[in-house]
């Protein structure tokens, strides 16, 4: 059972990666609880899932994001787990861009809290450690 | 139950913010797992916890550490918990430091991992998001 709950949000975080490249926001919302809460270094907490959606939908409206995930761990105890990745994220303007044409990439770690809430695993709490462009 | 275990996590984040502003090290690594990881922005994971002892009495060996900690929350299910403070540490170097005598203040948030190891809860994961000196 815990076998099974440890693959389940390794899929999970697969098909964040991937719906995020796909452009597919409405696919990342629901991987994500309501009252989510997104901590990044320098900046405030952003709450919820609608701060979320609309930061990401202004940075697709411009660009497209290419993502590498690598899950280091994934620990689950009872209805709650957390999962580290290392995370590789290129950012690229559609138009090409000019010299930064080739998009700018973070690479890091991140730390994630997951709830299994209404039977479902859901992110709830997560930090990401990416630092500058290299 | 619930509400003891948060208020004992509490009471943790407390102690270890009074040790190492004491300069009490093996108080602050009693808080934490021999296998801990600690994930700062932009840099690889740091594991165990003698490489933490080792970078700790290295900086408390010419410098004061001055924190506050204000916990922004402590969630417990069972024998996992997670907490989200929001920190700020101010490093001055013990010799008085010249122009930078003032010491170097950086702010941010945190989100920590607990287990309840052997009955006791202790740090096993760590994230600490604080930005540059302001």
């Amino acid at each position: 059972m815990m076998q099974a709950d440890e693959l389940e949000i390794r899929r999970l975080i697969a098909a964040w990666i991937s719906a995020t490249q796909d452009g597919d926001v409405d696919t990342v919302l629901s991987l994500m609880a309501p009252d989510v809460v997104f901590l990044v270094a320098g900046q405030p907490p952003m709450a919820g899932r609608d701060a979320f959606a609309t930061k990401l939908r202004a940075l697709l409206g411009g660009h497209t994001i290419s993502a590498h995930s690598e899950v280091d761990e994934v620990l689950v105890d009872g209805d709650m787990a957390y999962s580290r990745t290392t995370l590789a994220v290129t950012v690229k303007q559609k138009n090409g861009g000019g010299a930064s044409g080739g998009g700018m990439t973070r690479r890091g770690a991140t730390l994630s809290i997951w709830r299994r809430l209404g039977g479902q695993w859901q992110l709830t709490r997560d930090a990401n450690l990416l630092g500058g462009p290299a």
